[in-house]
């Protein structure tokens, strides 16, 4: 029974049946990302039937939703040389070259991203049940960076439009999706969901903010994964999760006090890839016309070393 | 006959016989990228036939070969949580959640990326005859900024392995590759290249610098495209080009008191998509060893709104 | 009188009778710093009678009041080394010294601060009649960046508190301070204000965001010296001018669809030393105790090579 | 006698003689400044005769001495906006009004610098015997971060100009001043060094390294005080200690294998206030002509919240 005052005992309770600590050695540190080998990358390039693509990211700038909360500002793009400058000001190159240069400041967790394994702890366990102070440090996460998750992040995408099966377009704030909604929105999309898939979720939260302002889209309430979907993350296999909203999770939690319980099991103990902020609308469009809801998906991280997150572009082939 | 001493008349020259000004309308913002399309997106998708993956980026970090030249640092990253806080520092959150964020402050430059079509200019002019000054100001790329690159750049990658062919392995410093230097690569390789391949051009610099220190690899001497590629560059209609050099053409330069001239041609004028800085090494092994030279490359930037260029992490599936 | 609808031509007409373009040569990068004279700063030094020192400087730090606006960021202060890596990390050093290092990423506008002559352009001239555009570029302030009031900002500073004077401890939100209130003000405290003075103007809105939350602080409405007051600013030959404000003119503006049009006057035109953010408090406390509004003020900008502002943490010595 | 295989020995040793732990109470946030008093500041202030001021700090830009070693770049400043944008670009305000923003990315021990307490430790331990992990955390210095420093920071300044009285205006690299060589040039000077002064040691290796060049001016061989005059730093009672170095002490170190053992000492143990790169030459050059190495010294740290360091901009007057 769902009892909202004890998140702590329903994690212990969830951690108990899904952990995958030791499930591909002492040493991995791919977690749930081994789930993707060559035959799913096969299947996933074999997927590809149009030749049509689209970029799950949201734009990387000054106007996305984030207002500071733990240093999370948006990206600052600053220009250290222009067209103005090559055409106005004094000339720094010969024969008639000119050119622009830039920068970014950004958190790694500002706008479409995923989250590394090292990004959330449980009673100071990271994944695989190491010491998180011993794997991240303030130089960053020494055992299970982001760059590991450089090359293998390929394969088939399958899309689970929520949002339109289950939503009339839209989710609600607040509304928590359960594994049910999950399993009738794959029927209704005719498609399976099975191991080493990359799911994508879609809530309309996105679409919805985008209509109507940021409000509170980076921490605020939102539809999401109930807590209780960590089994279904756990028995179907699946390499990653990512949805259109700010946390992957419903916001607020099912829990009194409590602050995004689904990823203490999700990260640490499922080595769950997890993404966050994905822009699905166009390739839900896209899905919703053809039918066809699974799709080769190339979401690979910028290989910061021992980050704890990456900004991503994830692309989608049909 | 090639003058040393004039690269501005070398430069007009080429531009006179290679410009793609208008060839897509006075409205494009995609340049060479146009030859993507999707018959080439499934002949890329078709050559994956093992599975695997191999991620093209060099790593994002403080031990990159930067050395500040025109505020071009390595990438800072830097931690806004960790693990030792965690375990050890005050609790933020309840129900033994903890976590950890972080950041990153980098020139779009700075290691392996993709230039933008506002990142070089020819006498005050942009890629399609744009006036610099009207196309890159403070506020960035307002014309041809790299999110327009946010989906389509996806194909059929082709390694030419230079270093190899033409090389023992790496071609020294200052080695201009030519026309015929490609082409005899190409045929060695069994490839064809043609219209929206990404051709991908490994020198063997990076092999060298890796293993002997990273010295003036920004910017020093390097082998890299002749200038007088530019007539391939333009004939074969790639849609992209991309090396393992700081900049894609040789240094020094092949004029007196010159600065990357074949940029010059190649950027504003024939739209080019240039990549540099990549990592071709583990698929240069791989593709010396099967003899497939072709394979799908996904290599879809970051979108930063209005930036000339962008860190990008190229996946090759073969 | 005064016309609304015709900022424009307000600012032309107080131009016609302000500018102190030309008046220290056609070189100056000073401005109305040149009013500090080394007899000012004896004066200054001679105010010095009890030896407590007073901070101006609000806090550098993420709770400020910066919600983005043209990439107006509040800081981000990020540690580079920590207590927590030097006690439970791997040891970097020997013999057991151990050490913490940190970075900031800041507009230089953010908090308290002096705004530099080539801050604010008046038609796309800059202080003295210069080019905007060839003062200002991508490389900074080429002529007169902060750098240059590096040494010569410490004299005579006579703090005006408006707030309690005319206020009740704090002016409303849209008052406009007269020259009439500044002289009653003065009047009031017996202080005289002359040439090479560093003038402080506390309005009070500081202490009342203090207490009730930033709110729009940076930026929205906010009581500040009326657009008339242009003339005192010239005819008293004050050195600069300070308020506990954003910006520190009164906002609203007095005009329809204007923005900050006595900046406009007073920055490039008379040349004068502004600063806004500051915290007054403190000072004001102590000269309403002790009767003595005058004091010793050092505030010298970060020499930040062809910058535009300098945060400050400004000392009044009494 | 000196044992250069023991660093570990000499400084617990000279921590067992010098400490000033439990010396201003077990709450205690400020060291050494707790010396500058009231009539400490009055006396500063009855030095200025002249009403000359002296920057004592470095530019910030790019152009700094940092190689990137523990991610120490210099400074990158970015315009936000430019005179170019105003002149040439799309109007962004009305009335002809036109600015230029910019901002700062800057470790903050990349140039002119206090080091704040937080900054060195001693086997775990920060000043007044603090655990160095419940001090300075991810989230910066909870206790003695800069901030307190804000307002006191101001008194009598002395000039030793080791360089010249010891030297012959420069000290070689690796030159040990010692108490002697300090007691020596004060003689020279005619000028006595007591409790609360804030003492400036000039070895001339910032004129040296401006003539020739940076070389290895940040980490490098360095004249510099020797670890033997900690006792003398204690003794005196002195408020503060800067010097025209990388870091304060010499270099390399007089132990093998050691680092900094004198910071060991004097940051957590005595409490000392260390200022490092500052620029003493004009300074130092108006002393040699009057005679008189005494001042007024402000040097009011930024307030950047929990920093363990922070940028100044020392201002001397006489």
């Amino acid at each position: 029974m769902h009892d909202r005052t004890n998140p702590e005992g329903a994690i212990a309770e969830a951690v108990a049946k899904y952990s995958n600590w030791g499930r591909w050695g002492p040493d991995d540190v791919l977690g749930t990302v081994n789930f993707i080998d060559e035959g799913k990358r096969r299947q996933g390039a074999a997927l590809v039937r149009d030749g049509v693509t689209f970029s799950l990211s949201q734009r990387f700038d000054a106007n996305g939703p984030q207002k500071g909360w733990r240093n999370r500002n948006n990206p600052v793009h600053a220009m250290l040389g222009t067209g103005l400058d090559a055409v106005h000001g004094p000339a720094h190159f010969p024969h008639g070259i000119g050119g622009a240069d830039d920068m970014i400041i950004m958190p790694l967790q500002c706008s479409t991203q995923w989250d590394g394994l090292g990004h959330i702890f449980d009673h100071g366990k990271a994944w695989n049940g190491r010491p998180a102070d011993k794997v991240v440090t303030t130089d960053g996460d020494q055992v299970t960076g982001i760059e590991h998750l450089a090359a293998p992040v390929a394969g088939r995408g399958v899309l689970l439009d929520v949002g339109r099966v289950i939503g009339d377009g839209e989710l609600p704030d607040g509304f928590a999706i359960t594994e049910e909604h999950l399993t009738e929105t794959a029927r209704a999309h005719g498609v399976e969901v099975g191991r080493g898939d990359m799911v994508c979720v879609r809530t309309g939260q996105l679409t919805r903010v985008r209509r109507e302002g940021w409000g509170d889209y980076a921490g605020g309430p939102a539809p999401g994964l109930s807590f209780y979907t960590a089994g279904w993350l756990h028995r179907t296999e699946i390499a990653s999760i990512a949805t259109d909203t700010w946390g992957f999770e419903v916001r607020p939690n099912e829990f009194d006090d409590a602050f995004q319980p689904l990823h203490q099991v999700a990260i640490p103990h499922i080595g769950l890839l997890v993404g966050e902020m994905w822009d699905l609308d166009a390739l839900a469009e896209h899905c919703a016309g053809d039918g066809r809801y699974d799709f080769l998906l190339v979401a690979a991280p910028l290989p910061i070393t021992g980050a704890v997150g990456s900004p991503v572009n994830p692309i989608a082939i049909k």
